[in-house]
């Protein structure tokens, strides 16, 4: 076989590069020479590829979000909020999501840094991300196994959450807990408020009284938290067993509706941390963090750019998703940005 | 190197079987010889291991939820409902629930035949599953490309859903069917009306008058469809728009958890079947369609041995998770079920 | 608050479409008011979205690949051989890949399906895929459980492979097989044979003779199976095993990487089928089945347009990569093609 | 309705719990009171659940490896080597296994770290994972993005792997490098050498003579790497064009697979770390890192405990697999571990 015959391999081998414009940073990781200095180590991450490079590009865009709200706020930009909770406080309003199973998490402890700090300014979770966080002031949860057998854990009365078990007594003494605070809320009612998650949620932060938790910051700081499904989880539960008690309550979700939109349409910047959940909401600055892949449709597996195409992040936007669990990736986040430039 | 210095090699590759007690069933896929009958070979699925086994798993327990629905109620079951959507009609009452996405996909179709012809009872859904089934009354949805530029798509006015697409003008023809109809909800709220994700979700139903819809179905058979979030989507963005209008609708949650967790225990049996969502509700037969994994701790992620440790599935109870795209899996599911089921 | 004041909203949720151009192909799904036909189910699959339509252009990319493999060959097509097995046969040469625990399931009786009616013509695969075919014919594979315990069955002698179970007894049979057969080789060796794998998978399905295995019929009709990490499992046991009894057989890979690309190379047109693996190969007809995701720069993860970047795959190529388990997909994407071609 | 009728919800919602005995470790997440401090914030994810906690398990799984590995090896061990290669060094042998792309990530320069440092004692990988540590030594690999499209690269001469990209002009200075050493090779087999792929790394790490490579510092404290697919990638191709100019280079995978084996089963205790790869292979001590799922039955998405089934795991053993990517995860477990220890 002549040497000619193997010339359309040469050519798809061997091909020349013919233009470089694309290739502009090298790839390099970690440079281990310099010692073990997590800062530097960490900072690596934006060359290195992968996910780290998509880490690398949330700490920017995050640290944009933070420059962007040590801004003053333009003197003619008209503020008239309907409550002291919707005030636009700062040049970029940044919104904080994340599912109910990283309250159930230790992430809990750094998302209440963040509020206790002042260093977002709403709040949007589901039913488990609110009342997780008031039962661990009333018991803790524990470390378990991914593995371990759902018929022996309910035996035992003991609910698994991944790898991490809630004692069912936790969810008892929630309920000696809410139960007198609904009676008040009815009570109330019947004076003639309309209760709404959000409202319901302050509440219970300023009962629990308790600085472990994020929603008595949340409370405390004037930070909505906004949950349209608030009956989804224990808290339902419990009120589904104090309407047998004592019916009537109302919880009102179009008011939330109007707050919290009212906040994104009134914001000077709005920046967008969603952990766990879905793109197709946006903001001029966001960073998404999740295990989700796009095949399915899903709107957690989506990517940032399906949220350009619906409007919701600008055009010229630099959305991130950083592919992981957030347990494992949004500490080092924080690390790198807020509480950098807090200590700075 | 003498034989001996690999006794303990051998030992490893060749330990003997002690037990077979667990080797029952053979693994052996489709035989091709009997020629293409789609039937058998789906048939042949649960034997087939990985997830076609599960796909096999998942058609037996659905055909249990449908034999068990055909039994006589027990007489002596009390029956004492508070409204003729939550009436418990049959022995086993089948939830069904599914993800938005779905209802932009082609499976709305499969889903309206199940509504259409009373083979389900309730169904919870999100505020995407129910107001693009709304809005493919009044336009079409297209098919697009996962790859398609967000940036472009916006400009030309364009929205996607992994690779489906949706004209922006849908939504406007949608603002302009929806704004009358919630005119009048205030209209009857002022009257005395309290309006709740479930009873605005049968009112569309009878306005759309579409023989396409699944929730002209759903109003027409009386088939309950609950939503918490109902604000989160284009019936929110609609529902703010008109709060500068005509402000003062209530929207009640609290009410509509009453109605589904009073089906829920009224219910002589119980299935249930989500797509796309998550594993933390249950039944005494159980079947999820997603893509997700445990290891983030997510509800959709987990397996339903969880939802056992939370009392919600019955200990002995065997529920299914088939890991896949519910758009390829689901149709093949409810033709091997509830359409064989129907022909016989 | 004036209505003005929402005229930015009004744009964002209202913009109108300019361009509809893009929009062509209705989503729907399957009619079910015309009964339950399978045909017309999976063909309704194109236009239903997600990875059912991924399914209905997979089907249409692997008819393009029978369609042209039915054309005749070009009389000025030079062809000269090495040896039988590289011969081009037809006008597109269709390459089958594979992951090993497909061959542990069920898939295998319809991999054999295609091989035995001479539907494919080159097989690549990993070592796994190779033994486990030869040891379902010495002993059955069981269905078993995904949470069975390793140490527990460690103790019984059964080995796990996801939900399906093998007993260690059929190692031990293996080895009664193939250590004789071994001995041949070596003894051929030393008459001036190189064993490559490929040439040592022929033996082996000559040496079962056995209608139920895949590579029985690859043998029988002279196609080619690779697989250079053949030494990665049980066969590579047996051989360190056999390497202390009789030291010196001799595996060479790089004739088999010559075999392997003067296929390619020479074939007119190409088709690949990949199930379980990576994208990074690439050919004129593509089609790729697997879980994986992009994200990790993982080769099964990589979307198939990575490989046009390589030059593996035509720049106007249209490959089709499904996401999911292949052992739902490649039955009904078999069935759907090859199939129902035959049955023609 | 009678609070009675409530009892079976009270029943299922107000369960107590009766053995607290797998309540042990309490969920906490970091303390943000007490500073930045990256080595505190990353020992707190053992109590953080999720993945976060599988990342401090790892790091303890890790740190028994290198704790193991400073014993003494027991004098009674008899030690009888083939080569120097597969000399047993330490009481525990540490293999380090990794995909190809993260070679071409910046993980390289971390397992460059460890490999330089002596600090694993054997390498298994792929072809990938070989070539493309040698071609950055002959020119850079770029940062790109995941959505670049691949006919436009194409046609500029660049590959992309993931969100890298490598100029194709890499691959031809590569030819150029490999070529001459190649007709090397086959002149030294005229003299009698048997290549194996482990062989010919090592020969390519003396010929780099670049402190930047990985095989260098491989080739430099004789640790063995194996790559029995070798002739997968690159270094195919340059084979294949070799085999044209100069036939009959042999490649030998079976004299590897004995220098491996016997590696593993002369090992006083043996420790595994994988990257990207499969979990079917163990050993005393294992951590994996990967993002695949087990529901498909794959190798690299199987939890370790399948392992244990296969007896490659010892049924004591703690194996551990975190969940993501691993240009996230390594570097930090290396900081927690390998590099914190050396500071020591």
């Amino acid at each position: 076989m002549a040497g000619s015959s193997t010339s359309n391999l040469d050519e798809a081998i061997l091909k020349k590069t013919t233009d470089a414009s694309l290739l502009k940073e090298k790839v390099s990781g970690y440079d281990w020479s310099q010692g073990l200095d997590y800062d530097k180590l960490l900072s690596s991450y934006l060359c290195t590829g992968f996910q780290a490079t998509n880490f690398g590009l949330a700490v920017n865009e995050i640290n944009k979000m933070i420059q962007c709200r040590r801004l003053p706020i333009p003197q003619d930009k008209y503020i008239d909020n309907e409550d002291e909770f919707t005030i636009i406080k700062s040049n970029c309003t940044i919104f904080l999501g994340y599912t109910s199973n990283l309250i159930s998490s230790g992430l809990r402890e750094t998302i209440k840094f963040l509020v206790q700090h002042n260093m977002v300014d709403c709040i949007v979770t589901t039913a488990g991300g609110v009342e997780e966080d008031f039962i661990k002031c009333l018991a803790p949860t524990f470390l378990g196994d991914f593995k371990l057998d759902g018929k022996t854990l309910r035996e035992r009365g003991i609910n698994r959450i991944g790898n991490l078990l809630v004692p069912n007594d936790n969810y008892c003494s929630f309920e000696n807990w809410i139960m007198p605070i609904l009676d008040g809320l009815l009570k109330e009612q019947n004076d003639g408020v309309l209760w709404t998650p959000s409202k319901l949620i302050e509440r219970l932060g300023k009962e629990i009284n308790n600085e472990d938790s994020v929603y008595y910051w949340a409370a405390k700081n004037k930070i909505p938290v906004f949950c349209p499904a608030l009956t989804d989880g224990s808290i339902g539960d419990m009120m589904f067993l104090h309407s047998f008690r004592k019916p009537g309550l109302v919880l009102d979700i179009i008011s939330d509706l109007r707050r919290l939109n009212l906040m994104a349409m009134k914001s000077v910047n709005t920046g967008m941390i969603i952990l766990g959940g879905g793109v197709r909401n946006g903001a001029d600055f966001c960073v998404y963090v999740n295990t989700a892949s796009e095949y399915d449709g899903s709107d957690s597996g989506a990517r940032p750019d399906e949220a350009k195409s619906w409007g919701k992040i600008k055009k010229d936007a630099t959305p991130v998703k950083v592919y992981g669990d957030a347990t494992m990736i949004f500490p080092l986040l924080v690390a790198q940005t807020f509480a950098k430039n807090r200590q700075k």
